[in-house]
């Protein structure tokens, strides 16, 4: 059988172990969604538990306060499980903006500030929270070009630096054990954000020693649209940082009320306002659909998936005008694929509006195709690029109205 | 017919103009609910639209997004009609303490900081804010004694202040209008917390030349456990202040993302991460009801179910040992009244377990009744009251466990 026939595709479906797991999420339509690291999918258990959860509100009133107040911490155990921290390393909170505002500023307070340090194509939200603090408190805001690289990670002593483990532009992976290394080695403090890694590659946080994270739930963990994000940090460092902002669920015995702020002596310290306790519910069962599956499946899978779309690129794509952005050894990306092509955005538009697919604009020209093993099949890839040929064979796309608009 | 009869509280609710409003709650039992102020009923609505936004998410996914992109903007306009600010003056984002995190930063940034100055009976997570911003920049933290009054409000040129409208304890309303003109004769910024206030008193923010303000939606706006909190800046001030979490929803053009920091010329400037979606639906629903009732005539209400406590209480309750705390002049509180009595926990567990009645214990010593006019009956008040006393008399709180537990 050709390996790029769509009879392969559909044999290596057949073969999926992961294959049930695609009924547990809301298809509507017959869209081809290649954009779950956007936003991921709805899983069927969160829909049920969203309205359990309001009926539980409706019912419980007040009284359910005892059980929802464990959340950010029960739920951030979950996650724990997937990026390799220990439980009480971890609590779902804010957003992921808040939160790497609140560990940047603790890594500050604690060590004293030299420069903060991100690469230029680090997510806009990690380079802004780092630009905002940089200019508000004097320090050097140090971007550099290129993935970042363990040997020529340019920070010193006292730098705070912000790295993504998956880059959201090209879905290249870094190496997260030698990074942490050579920052501990320089001095700095690291701090990840794994918005476009968990749930999609295997992160092992302690085992790289790392002491700081960040990331997002509305992912590859499902848990819908500006979901309550996560925060680590490592066991031993729990009691020497301290979050910027004193909030009430913050504070040792939060309802003994009349006393001066007493952090707890945990990761609880870094919760603030009263949590959203339906998103909690969300993040608890996307979460809890990731670890079901585990990581190890799901990103055996995504590698099969990525390393389909990039074989197709090749076939099908390059003879086209596209170029791979992505790194072409599996080992050193994520579970998405940029497409390079300077109608990159007339192409986006081209296949959400004719062909049913939906991936994912970057300015200036990359398309974005992301696969989600939960629920990408392996034909649903080879649909989808099967489309996009037709589309740019046919000269769709330069009859799409080139006005850049609104793609998140 | 006695004013103080059973038979006078139902006639009092058969001529009520909001009795219909009752049924847009769910009640998913007999419980006398008193604590609306704490957390707010879960209304219908918000049941059949949360399943709706669940349903979106799943059937639009990433398409949804320019229309949920607006709803921190929509859903803050829909509340700016309740506490008398203008369209595009409020933002319905993060929780209660992040956003006062974020206004006394933005205000100390913008005029130098003087002292952070509050009332030591303000809600703790405001103190506690206060009282990590002064620990971080060196300031003074002021903290006075007794509700704030204009003449004697303890502040001058350059420092902040953050007072609550309506205070959690005791329920007294602050004069908003004076207070407001006393720091701005002093030079003091003042920023208001509304949490027990907005849907339960007039708010008029503008009208008092109020500059910047916080609060929850939980309470007597009915948005659910944890739900998103707002902000108020006034237009005039947006220019000139500047969040200290510089994020990506703050950022003018937000999806050009190759571009330095360069924030909204607006109140969305003080937006960070992504927007709670299901979270700013339920405030949606919940200010939405608040709003087509209005505020005048939850007020009317409010006024009459709190008078009714206080006549209550000084005929059966003083007798018993019990003390009012709140103000007796109902113009100068908001929508609960807080009992003093040496066994408040007791009481209050007593009334929960065995009388169906949820009120709020805050220590040491207080019971607080809250009424909540969409849904709170004349004889809701009637019965638990008697209850109340009925208890009392019996001597059953000496046999309930002094242990203290966890009230929220």
């Amino acid at each position: 059988m050709d390996p790029l026939s769509r009879a392969a595709a559909a044999a290596a479906d057949a073969a999926d172990p992961l294959a049930d797991y695609r009924d547990r999420f809301a298809h509507e339509d017959d869209k081809i969604y290649l954009d779950g690291n956007s936003l991921g999918r709805l899983p069927v258990a969160t829909r049920e538990r969203l309205a359990a959860m309001a009926a539980e509100w409706g019912e419980r009133l007040v009284g359910g306060w005892p059980d929802w107040i464990d959340a950010p911490l029960r739920t951030g155990d979950l996650i724990a499980g997937l990026i390799g921290a220990a439980p009480g390393e971890v609590v779902v909170c804010d957003s992921t903006t808040v939160n790497l505002f609140k560990l940047v500023e603790a890594a500050l307070d604690a060590r004293g500030g030299g420069a903060l340090v991100t690469d230029r194509g680090n997510f806009p939200t990690d380079r802004y929270v780092l630009e905002g603090i940089a200019a508000r408190r004097g320090l050097e805001l140090r971007l550099f070009d290129g993935e970042p690289e363990a040997a020529t990670l340019p920070c010193g002593s006292g730098d705070v630096v912000v790295l993504s483990l998956v880059g959201y532009r090209t879905g290249a992976l870094a190496d997260l054990a030698a990074l942490q290394a050579a920052a501990r080695d320089r001095g700095a403090t690291l701090i990840w954000d794994l918005s476009h890694a968990a749930g999609a590659v295997p992160v092992d946080l302690r085992g790289a020693g790392a002491e700081l994270a960040v990331g997002c739930t509305y992912k590859y963990l499902n848990a819908g649209p500006g979901a309550p994000a996560y925060l680590y940090v490592a066991g031993e460092l729990q009691q020497t940082l301290r979050s910027p902002i004193w909030g009430w669920f913050g504070q040792r015995e939060q309802f003994a009320m009349e006393r001066d702020y007493d952090p707890e002596p945990d990761v609880r310290r870094f919760l603030a306002g009263t949590p959203p306790i339906l998103g909690l519910a969300a993040v608890e069962e996307g979460v809890r659909l990731t670890a079901q599956a585990g990581v190890a499946a799901l990103h055996a899978k995504a590698i099969e998936l990525t390393e389909l779309i990039v074989a197709l690129h090749d076939e099908w794509l390059a003879p086209l005008g596209f170029e791979l952005a992505s790194p072409r050894d599996f080992a050193r990306r994520g579970s998405h694929i940029s497409l390079l092509h300077p109608l990159a955005w007339q192409i986006t538009r081209a296949l959400i509006e004719r062909a049913d697919v939906i991936p994912d604009f970057r300015g200036p020209d990359s398309v974005r195709l992301g696969v989600a093993p939960l629920y990408t099949r392996h034909v649903d890839v080879w649909d989808a690029l099967d489309r996009l040929r037709g589309l740019v064979e046919r000269g769709e796309p330069e009859t799409v109205d080139a006005t850049p608009g609104r793609v998140t």
